[in-house]
Order: structure tokens, then C-alpha cells, then sequence
């Protein structure tokens, strides 16, 4: 079906969305897709039709449990709706699958450990769908401003991840479908996931939900929330994280440091797949009797064309570079990107739960 | 001395940052500077020399009294220390002198409301020295986002003035030097003056300075905050207000609304005088299978070269016209812009009290 070099994977959930993971898969030389499953098998089926899916070298099934007996499935990727990912995830870890796990990858840390937990004792990756992370854009960040020491310490964060849903679905977004830690979990675990980057995985002391940002509907679900994330025991690094449904589309990122600054507005996903930029100062300060700056923003821009080099197929790339390594026993699993995930869901838990103590102080 | 359609200046105090004035007022055919003073006539001397200031046009005086009592000077610019202003542009105004006041113009708004209320009762005209209010681009992003309906409702902004101090100083920013705001009053008069602007001047009802963001110098000088301010009755708009000495210099403007959103990076003072832009991007989605934006950020650009058109300049076309029609009876002191600077100095007085009372709400 498919050479020993080729990772092949299936789908747990046929949403809309998995169509991009078809897509960089298709692409790519290092995966292939041998099946797909849905509890309706009907969307299966529609999905696999929209996707160019030939029934010949894809198996369609009607539910997750069987693609999850099928032996020639590698590694699995999991779209299905965040209440239910825990179960299916660590069903799979049990059934020796490898996981791609769309983001947020549980409800809240405990289902997260359990996960990783099941993932360890089975011997298979674990990876989140965090894609901006493997940018190269991201990995030029880390090369020309930390490591170089342009940007020097980081003092102050913004981040944001907000998109709008028409008002007559918001009523519909219930905790069911979006999970306990509703916005905070499907979107604040951008900005709080790049303050975490940012600060190369150091943990938060304590967290705050701001009050007035804390907007809910009907039943109870988390629509926008802002908060305060603290860094350090003295008060030196601050980052300001925001998540809604109620604003129009906006993915900024501006990270202040003792010596620069870096600025991006679609950290998320690039406003293009070809290239992607971001923009920085250092060492800026107003020129003689303040009338403007000694520096302008330069901007830096990497260029993603050519060979297939978008955030996806970095990601696949990183996912099966190190599912082939374990397959041929050269690799163990790494641990360092469930490190990740976990960091960043137990900082959403600790918004979640600033925001259920009437947005007091929860430290870590 | 000059034609009646000049404004006639005194400074009253010659620090070092006066030279742009200087600069702006001789570039211009609308003013004139005809006195200086500072309670060091020799301090006065040397930035008379400094400046191209020669005594033959220009009187200069060792106390601000000489100056407020020489009958030809029909407005004063204040420099000298905060501590101090509230005190002599009460006398200015007694001496009926029209007002242009360096920011934060007052310790608080007690003092500002006498500064206020002199200038009502003696028929002269106050403005704070807020710059980019006055900018083209300023007027711009007025016309082109809020008015056209490209940006929609405000829904969220994040703003920043921040400019580092060498450590050896901050320890001299004593509460003589800075006022009883700090940091506050000094830098974050402009973030939380442009979430003003931003909002029409329509006022915050809540602010809360966020706990782990104060940091102050032993003698208690407050040198970084982080402020959340809340709009409307219920949670629609917040402004995260953030100003520090301990930074690199920053100044980023970004509004969010609910069509739109605008990023500027140096609000405050434009990279460059003969040209500012501010970036903008309205309707913005992500595209299908999320793979980029629909559009991408449209950079605005105002062109100030040719003739004078710095936002000093325009400034002090705006103060220029309000005094001459004062003068030839045509206006009355415009109430506009004394009412901007009290809503503002409300605002840094209500973080300051945040600070205060423990970081908890405070309610205006």
C-alpha cells in the first residue's frame, strides 16, 4: 500500500477542516493517507468525495474504533470535538497509533496527562496541531532575535487570537462542543501558547482573568476573556493575552524586550503561504529633541515558496521525521512537544480557573 | 515687536526638550518667541545661545514672575517640572496668558481643574502638549477607519508608551521630579489618552492596574504599570493600557473593532517627520481550509514634507488660530481641548488610585 519510509495515517473525524491536513499530506512525499472514519459514515464518505479520496486506496469507515483496529494504520489525526479527543486519544495510544491531536488537544491538564501518559507507556508521538510553531518564520525569530540577543530579555507580551462568529451561533457554541474552558481553550491557547514560546517554556507564577473581559452566553460558555500572565518573581515580565469570538479577526503578537521589539499581526497563520514576515526594532530611541526615531521597523521576511515549506508541512514533516525514527527503532518518542502542550493547557486551566473564582489570582 | 497677527511666546522654563518648541515656533509664520525664563538665568542664557535666541528679539528672564509680568507676551509654553505647573499656569492664566502646557499638565485632576477654571474666568485659551493628537495621520485613521465605518465598534486596544531609563537614574525619579503618578502620569498619559481618542472621549467606567505590573524605585516612584480599562456597561470594550521606564522604547497603537482593526507602532512620535503611516486591515477572514487571510494589512501613508506639517506644527497652528481669534474677539477659548486633558488626567488619576488601594477596581 505504501513504501516502509511513508507514514500512513488516518483520520478520527472528518470536519471541514481536516481538509487542509489532506491537503499538506497529498503534498508531501513523507505520508499518506490510507483511511478516514467518522461516526457518520455518510460524512465520511462526503468528506472523502470533497477531498479527492479514491475509495481505492482509502478505507471509509463509520466509526473510530474501527479505522483504530485497522494494523496498517501508523499515526492518527484527531479532529473530532475536544470533549471527545481524551477518549479517542488515548484509545489510539493503546491501539500503538502515533497522534496528531488538533489543538486544544483536551479539556483541561488531566485529560492532557492521560494522554500523554497512554502515548509514553505505548512508545508513540505525541504532537499537538499548533502549526504556527513550526514556521520557519518562527524558528527565524528565535535565531535573529533571542539567540542573537537583539531583542534581549523579554519585559512585555500581546497576544491575541479572536475571530468572529455571527451572533446566532454563539448561543450554539455550549460547553459540549467547545469544551469547559470554551474561548480560552479553542483560542486563547494561541496567545497563551506563543507568551509561553516567547519565554522558552518558563512557567507563569500566576495568571488573572481581567474582570471586565470576561464575556459568557446563555449557558455559561467562555466567549472573550483577557488576561494577565506573570513571569518571575519580581514583577519583570508581564504578557497581556486575549481571546474572543466577539472581534473581528485578529492574530497580533508584539513581544518587548530590554533591548527590541518584534511585531507580527498573523503569527496564527500567515496572511500568505509563500511568504511570511515580521518586524522589529532594536535599540531604538528618539533622535535629538524627539522629533523621531534613530531606527525604523525592519522587516524580515522568509520565503515559503519552491518546495512545500508552509506551516503544515512543516509540522507533517516534524511529526514523521520523528514517527519514522521510532518505526525503525532509531528514535524514541520525543518528549519535548507534549512538554509543550501540557505547559500551555495547565496556563489555559489556570485562566479557566482565574475566570471561575471571580478572576482572582491563581498561581502556578 | 511683531504684527498683531502673531502669537507672542514666553517659555516658561528652558529644559532641554523646549528646543523643539523653539525650533516649531521659528519655522512657523504664526508665532513668535519673544521671552524666555527660568529660575537660573543662566540656565536661560545657555539655552538662549543654544537655541539662536537672539537678546535683541528675545528678553530673557531669571524668574517665570518677570516674564508672566511682561505685558507683550500673549501665551506661555510650560516646561518646568510637573510639580510645579499646576502653580504657574494659574498665575499664567491670572496674568491672562494663553496656555500650552507639556503633559501630564498637572499632578492631578484636583490641580488640573484649577489650572481649568483660571483659564476660564481670565478668557484664555489652555491646551496640554499632546503632539499626535495634532498629527495628519491622526486626523486620518479619524476620517478613513472610525467615520467610514471600516473599523466598527472599538472592542478592544492595546497601547504602550515605553522608553528606558539607565538604572543609575531611576532611582532619581523621585516624586518631585515625576509628580505623585510616576510612570502613570509621564508615560501612560499617552496610552490612556489614545484609548480616550479611540473612544470618542466617552469615559472608561472601571480602570484596574494589573497587580504583578507595578514596579517602583525604593523612593516609591511608580516605574511600570500595566492597566485594564473598561468601556460601557457591559463587557464590550477594554483597553490595556501600559506604560514603563524599565523597557525598550515602544509605542504601539492597535484597535480592534468589530470590522476592523489598525496598528500603529509609533503613535506617539512617527518614525520619521516628513512621512507616518498606520496599517489597517478591515473584513479580514481567513480563507478557505485556513491557509492565509483574505487581504492583507493596507498601509495608509500621510505625507507631512513640503511645507511645515510636523505634528509640532500642527499643534501650534491649532493653539495659534484659537488665540488669535481670541484676540481679535472672533472666538472663545475653545473648551474642547481642556476638556480631553481633564478626562485624560481622570483616567491616569483613577490607575494611580488602583495602584493605591492594592490594584483592586476603581470606579469612575
Amino acid at each position: 500500500m505504501s513504501d516502509t519510509k511513508t507514514v500512513r495515517f488516518g483520520l478520527l473525524g472528518c470536519i471541514r477542516f481536516a481538509s487542509k491536513f489532506v491537503r499538506t499530506v497529498t503534498e508531501s512525499s513523507d505520508a499518506v493517507i490510507i483511511a478516514i472514519s467518522d461516526p457518520s459514515l455518510e460524512t465520511a464518505k462526503t468528506f472523502a468525495t470533497g477531498n479527492n479520496l479514491s475509495p481505492e486506496t482509502v478505507t471509509i469507515y463509520g466509526s473510530y474504533e474501527e479505522l483504530l483496529n485497522d494494523a496498517n494504520v501508523d499515526a492518527v489525526y484527531l479532529t473530532m470535538p475536544v470533549t471527545q479527543r481524551a477518549k479517542w486519544a488515548v484509545t489510539a495510544a493503546e491501539k500503538k497509533k502515533h497522534l496528531l491531536v488538533e489543538k486544544p488537544p483536551a479539556q483541561d491538564a488531566t485529560e492532557l496527562e492521560k494522554i500523554v501518559e497512554a502515548c509514553e507507556s505505548n512508545g508513540v508521538q505525541f504532537m499537538d496541531g499548533t502549526i504556527w510553531l513550526h514556521h520557519q518564520r518562527t524558528v527565524k525569530i528565535r535565531d535573529t532575535m533571542f539567540d542573537s540577543g537583539l531583542l534581549g530579555d523579554v519585559r512585555h507580551m500581546y497576544s491575541t487570537m479572536t475571530t468572529p462568529v455571527p451572533e446566532q451561533v454563539l448561543e450554539r457554541l455550549t460547553k459540549e462542543a467547545m469544551g469547559l474552558a470554551g474561548a480560552i481553550g479553542e483560542l486563547g491557547w494561541y496567545p497563551i501558547g506563543a507568551a509561553l514560546w516567547a519565554m522558552s517554556y518558563q512557567m507563569p507564577i500566576s495568571v488573572r482573568a481581567l474582570p471586565s473581559s470576561v464575556s459568557t452566553n446563555s449557558v455559561g460558555t467562555i466567549l472573550s476573556c483577557t488576561a494577565s500572565l506573570q513571569f518571575g518573581s519580581t514583577a519583570t515580565t508581564t504578557a497581556i493575552v486575549h481571546c474572543s469570538f466577539l472581534s473581528q479577526l485578529s492574530t497580533d503578537l508584539a513581544i518587548s524586550g530590554s533591548k527590541g521589539s518584534i511585531q507580527m499581526n498573523d503569527y496564527v497563520i500567515p496572511y500568505k503561504e509563500d511568504k511570511a514576515w515580521f518586524e522589529y526594532t532594536s535599540g531604538a530611541k528618539f533622535v535629538d529633541m524627539h522629533i523621531g526615531w534613530n531606527v525604523t521597523p525592519e522587516r524580515v521576511t522568509v520565503d515559503c515558496s519552491g518546495t512545500p515549506e508552509t506551516q503544515e508541512a512543516m509540522m507533517l514533516r516534524e511529526f514523521t521525521r520523528l514517527v519514522e525514527g521510532i518505526k525503525r527503532g532509531d528514535l524514541e518518542a520525543d518528549r519535548r512537544w507534549p512538554e509543550v502542550s501540557k505547559k500551555t493547557q495547565l496556563v489555559v486551566d489556570a485562566v479557566k480557573k482565574s475566570v471561575d473564582i471571580g478572576c482572582e489570582v491563581v498561581h502556578l
